[in-house]
């Protein structure tokens, strides 16, 4: 098709787009700022609203903070397209490493600096662009597209969306599903990106004592948090990487052959993560291959301390027994580890080893996601990026990072791919956070090819 | 002698110098406000040049604070005696634990309430109310007393304070020596200390990574600082509470039998610690035996975790791998253990186990300091306190805590005496810290008996 019209509209509105995501972005939709998170909320439903969208806000006890669901009927097929993304955010500290304030979101040249604005406010707006072309230069779309805009990815479990499937299992049937990410590599090479690990998320708290006592007069005999802490986390992963939790490893299914070939076609995206190691830090177990280095990032689980929190923590040497210690940790899943079962493993494993007084507190889990690399959606999504990136998407068969794609793919059974703005710099759940603005154009151009794509698609058989 | 018109006076000036401590304390001499620390070394000089004493205000390139030193001829004997105090303070978090301000020091009842008003405000003011008795009540002090008030004891190493000794030892001469606090245990008893233990403070920092990272891309092949922080510590101490650093142990000198014979006399002290255990805990090692457990609590080593920094610290589950993490590490030391000693080896042990990529900085360190608990000047502490507390002091060997009593006691080889205002529930280094002003009244009658018998003081030979 012709889609000059499209790409014109596209190019002469991106500022106006832009203003939009700054608009979106102020709203400072950290997860537990349920506040914000309502306003957000808002803010998306009118956005639907204006383009013609039937809306329908969806809030279940099970969570905090309301789904928004909005479709527009397609007039040239019965092909439905929906499309994943979510309003909330990553707390913005450090805050003092941030170059411009994260909630007032700066434009720079061609980026623009804000928390949220990569994950996954601008791939939302970038969407709405694509929209926007298409009832502005054909006064309505080409397919059904339906999205599902919800605040509970960040922080929380996504337990709103979860009762919004059980409740109303229609309202995502589709050929075909935009997952809330995508966009280019290394070298701007457009990505398709083909699984997610799946993530269990703890809080473990130890309380040794009623109240901190002087370190000089307990130190000696009374019980100390942050060691008891310290032991906990030692029994649970050792200096080799080993995780020590008994059948941990059970559910991991090695990657396919498939899996490595589509891998071994990626191996220079390894080389950026050099730069960042501190002198005479090495990657895990000193490994060097960079085919082995990919296969651990995406396909081995993880284990990783994302905080510590004990006693006196400011300049300078207080002299405290600290009562309580607190630690987060987090675990990413392969397929087909589950969360719950891992948790139910960490839980007896600590009680075994003699941490019973080590409180977890299970915060958040999302299975692991693994989509088959040759399904004709995804096929179509790859295809339509070669006329707006000048090459075809490269299939990535896993990434290390998670998200509720499992309960689309698994649990709805619909094929899905991503298809987005983000790149190797935009500093996602860091300070300056940032877009490139002519990948936010990009990203909406093979959005609306796409759109016009799913008049054309089949869908396998059986 | 007569004391009672000594006595009188300090009962019709309580609540005067109650309200002088509270103006004392009001100034938020934390370790590291070194602006507020000069404000309170000001105001100490003045408390003393306003009773006639002659002050030095002495300041040194290798310290941040002053020491001030102040002294009054006595008439009626050529004896010194020397009294030690310093004006810095604790950090006074957790804040929100406080029932009143840390600096708004508050008296209900027979309490007050602020931070270093026990440690160690408290026990200046009282020791000048004995002073201001004599002056009014007979117009001069007994015998010569020097006061050496300092700023770099809570979190630094009393730098000034050396330096002063190295360059004015003269100043520092004296028949005897009353350290920083004393005050009653249970029931009231009043207790003379004869020893402390030694300390060495470091801060530990893991940089493994520039900056942080998504704990989802980099968890599985970057390091992550805390979970190298969390075994280097584990390679330290193990949960049987045995250090690992070789040669920790080299310099322990247990005690003596009459130490044993002394603090066989005191077990009933160990009881107030149970309450403070949350339910599950118990002592270290499980030890429930009271001899055991005192034994361990002042004549062990002891090696705490008084700090934990790492990462996300905030609700909710933020998954960052984080770039850095810190400990502060404290070990108390016992006779004749040595901070610089316990450094290096210390350094050479993370090095030995494959942990040189965590930093050590050493904070602050103070000798253990042990007094012949027979000497004629205890004696005559112990024995001036019948009159005030109905009994003589007991005599406790060895308390858990440090000071720069080392200084004083074997560099100095001043006899060194304690006697004060504390008692059990002062909670000092934690929120609502207090005094009782009923001590603090008996504080100051006992100083004023000691000021006397100084005059009839005969210093052993040899």
């Amino acid at each position: 098709m012709d889609t000059r019209a499209l790409d014109a509209y596209i190019r002469d509105h991106l500022d106006e787009a832009i203003a939009q995501l700054q608009d979106y972005a102020r709203i400072p939709s950290v997860f537990h700022d349920v506040d914000a998170l309502h306003r957000t909320a808002d803010w998306v439903a009118e956005a639907f609203r204006r383009r013609g969208f039937d809306v329908v806000v969806y809030s279940h006890p099970s969570g905090i903070t309301p789904v928004v669901w909005a479709e527009r009927q397609g007039r040239r097929s019965d092909r439905v397209l929906l499309i994943y993304n979510h309003y909330d955010v990553q707390p913005p500290d450090p805050l003092d490493e941030w170059e411009t304030p994260p909630f007032e979101p700066t434009r720079r040249g061609n980026f623009l600096y804000g928390r949220g604005v990569s994950d996954d406010k601008g791939h939302l707006i970038s969407r709405l662009l694509a929209v926007d072309a298409w009832l502005a230069v054909h006064g309505e779309l080409p397919c059904t597209v339906r999205f599902v805009v919800e605040g509970e990815e960040e922080g929380r479990k996504s337990e709103t969306l979860q009762a919004m499937m059980d409740e109303h299992p229609e309202r995502f049937q589709a050929d075909g599903c935009i997952w809330e990410f995508g966009g280019v590599g290394k070298d701007d090479v457009p990505l398709q990106h083909l699984g997610m690990r799946g993530i269990a998320y703890f809080e473990l708290e130890v309380k040794a004592l009623k109240r901190d006592v002087h370190s000089g007069i307990g130190g000696s005999f009374l019980p100390n948090a942050a060691w008891r802490l310290v032991w906990a986390l030692n029994s649970i992963k050792t200096p080799d990487e080993r995780v020590h939790i008994p059948g941990f490893y059970d559910d991991v299914q090695p990657p396919t052959e498939r899996d490595l070939e589509l891998l071994s076609q990626m191996l220079d995206r390894l080389q950026d993560f050099e730069e960042l190691l501190e002198p005479g830090q090495t990657f895990l177990k000193g490994e060097t291959d960079p085919l082995t280095l990919y296969r651990m990032a995406v396909f081995e689980p993880s284990c990783t301390i994302t905080g510590l929190t004990a006693g006196y923590q400011g300049p300078g040497a207080k002299t405290v027994l600290p009562a309580r210690a607190r630690a987060k940790l987090e675990f990413r899943l392969v397929p087909w580890q589950k969360p719950e079962d891992i948790a139910a493993k960490l839980v007896r494993h600590l009680q075994a080893q003699g941490f019973g007084d080590v409180q977890v507190r299970f915060l958040g889990g999302l299975h692991p996601m693994k989509m088959d690399p040759d399904h004709p959606f995804v096929d179509l999504v790859v295809e339509t990026a070669r006329d707006v990136y000048g090459r075809p998407m490269v299939k990535v068969p896993m990434v290390g990072p998670s998200g509720p794609a499992y309960m689309f793919v698994h649990k709805l059974g619909l094929p899905t791919a991503t298809a987005g703005i983000a790149y190797p710099g935009s500093r996602i759940h860091a300070p300056n956070e940032n877009i490139r603005i002519d990948l936010f154009e990009k990203g909406a151009r093979h959005m609306a090819r796409i759109f016009h794509a799913m008049t054309e698609y089949t869908p396998p058989v059986g």
